[in-house]
């Protein structure tokens, strides 16, 4: 059952997800989530995913409510495009009004963050970055922020500086579910595995197709078991972007905005590598990226 | 309509297609095809669908009529597995008798071939090579077998003395239908983008995942048209194989066994680096690896 009045509604809206939270102020009165994400929705649906999902939330509030989304929702393929704010840059940077057709909302997207070269785009990782430097306004050093699409982001003087994507995650996901490794990769993970496998991949990353083909003939050939072989193979890509990654991590203070396997993947790979490295909650982040965009409106 | 009566059936089935010949002698009296790979294939399924494809050819040999089978059937996800020749070896190699209910078959399966360090296997191939050979006896230098798995083979002696998979064909299936690449890549090609993203590839492969990236990017802020993008997807993915493949391909004699789009790429980019290297049909090859191993056993 809802309770309290809410005077705004903070949005996180990715590619796969949907968190939604009715706002008193910086008081987080619910937390609403959904698996529409962007991926899912034609332009047209965003407005009606967001007003069933929040439901009766609408009705207590004061019309028209402030909504502030961050994320792929202003992507082009999104509700609405938000245009890119280019590094170097600070944030939070003003949000772009979105038309809607319930009188009872005010929308507004966040816009993502663009470099010129090498060419590269961020959508939401931005809200996060913002709610990071809220908390800690003097670091200077890298973010390292897993994903689908992992960013590697170097912050100083309260500004992103430069940053670099890498398909990491996604390619972990394609290949372990739709690739002829789907036949060798199952359950379970191996520490041993995955370590010696970054350390392949920083030794040789040219190689690494090759290795990636090797999970399968190793499991053909030695019986490699299911959770070693996804412990390499998720080795195997990050220790690739390790390599390449260098000149971020490489002497820097190194926060990873992230929890769970993913993030202890990274944080256990560059703490063998003599990285300083430590992890913060990434939706904390999130949402406090979102309530500095609400106060600097 | 079928012609002539054959006296042996040659088969080529791979992951994603079925290739049958109905043969008297070396000549080859038909060539039928189905889409019904391996892949889409249950144990149980082989049978009818070969007896289906064959249809009345059945009907005109004298029963049981041998069936030469090489590919991915003789996988243990296949028809019935057949146990890899590990490498250095020749080939053709003894093939493994499948059980069949319908008594006009005597099915045979030859094995592929295993190396133990590194881990690698390959099925069909070494038929392809085979048949190669079978032209070709005197052959010393590396074949290239672009495909889903492209293959790096070093040839000596009519051996196969090495090789390495790289996994660069799914790679790019999967980039550009199913990643976030799908929105950027489309038809057409750029044979600049092509050699410049070779290059770029092969000067820093490790960057590999975050190049990737940078084709989305490129196109949400440069405009890249598809077909640039597509051919840079490509040499990207091409360019960080030949870095890896040096040792295969550096100062030896490069054949390809293949044609069209994807052998081009690999003559045109191998080319560019000074290698001598020359493209062979590789249906023409499978054909001649299958004649070859009839008169082995």
């Amino acid at each position: 059952m809802p309770t309290g009045k809410p005077d705004w509604i903070a949005v996180d809206w990715g590619t796969s997800h949907l968190r939604v939270w009715p706002m008193a102020g910086d008081v987080v009165l619910a937390r609403l989530e959904s698996d529409k994400g962007m991926g899912r929705l034609t332009p047209d649906a965003f407005e009606d995913v967001l007003v069933t999902l929040l439901g009766n939330w609408l009705n207590r509030a004061e019309a028209p409510i402030d909504v502030l989304v961050c994320g792929m929702a202003g992507a082009r393929q999104g509700w609405r495009e938000a245009p890119y704010q280019a590094v170097p840059s600070k944030v939070p940077a003003r949000g772009i009004p979105v038309p809607v057709r319930d009188a009872r909302l005010a929308v507004t997207i966040l816009p993502g963050m663009s470099q010129a070269k090498p060419a590269d785009v961020m959508r939401g990782e931005e809200t996060q970055i913002g709610g990071f430097l809220r908390s800690e306004p003097a670091f200077d050093g890298v973010l390292c922020l897993p994903g689908t699409h992992t960013k590697w982001v170097h912050i100083s003087a309260e500004e992103v500086v430069s940053f670099r994507t890498f398909m990491t995650g996604e390619l972990f996901d394609l290949l372990s579910r739709q690739s002829v490794l789907r036949f060798s990769v199952g359950d379970g993970w191996d520490d041993d595995a995955f370590a010696t496998a970054v350390s392949d991949a920083m030794g040789r990353p040219a190689a690494l197709s090759a290795e990636l083909f090797g999970i399968r003939a190793g499991s053909l050939l030695d019986g490699t078991a299911e959770g070693a072989a996804r412990a390499r193979l998720s080795g195997l890509l990050i220790g690739a972007e390790l390599a390449a990654a260098r000149p971020y991590w490489l002497g820097q203070e190194v926060v990873i905005l992230g929890e769970g396997g993913m993030a202890e993947a990274y944080r256990g790979a560059l703490a063998s590598l003599g990285a300083t490295v430590r992890c913060v909650p990434v939706e904390g982040a999130t949402l406090a990226g979102l309530i500095a965009a609400r106060k600097a409106t």
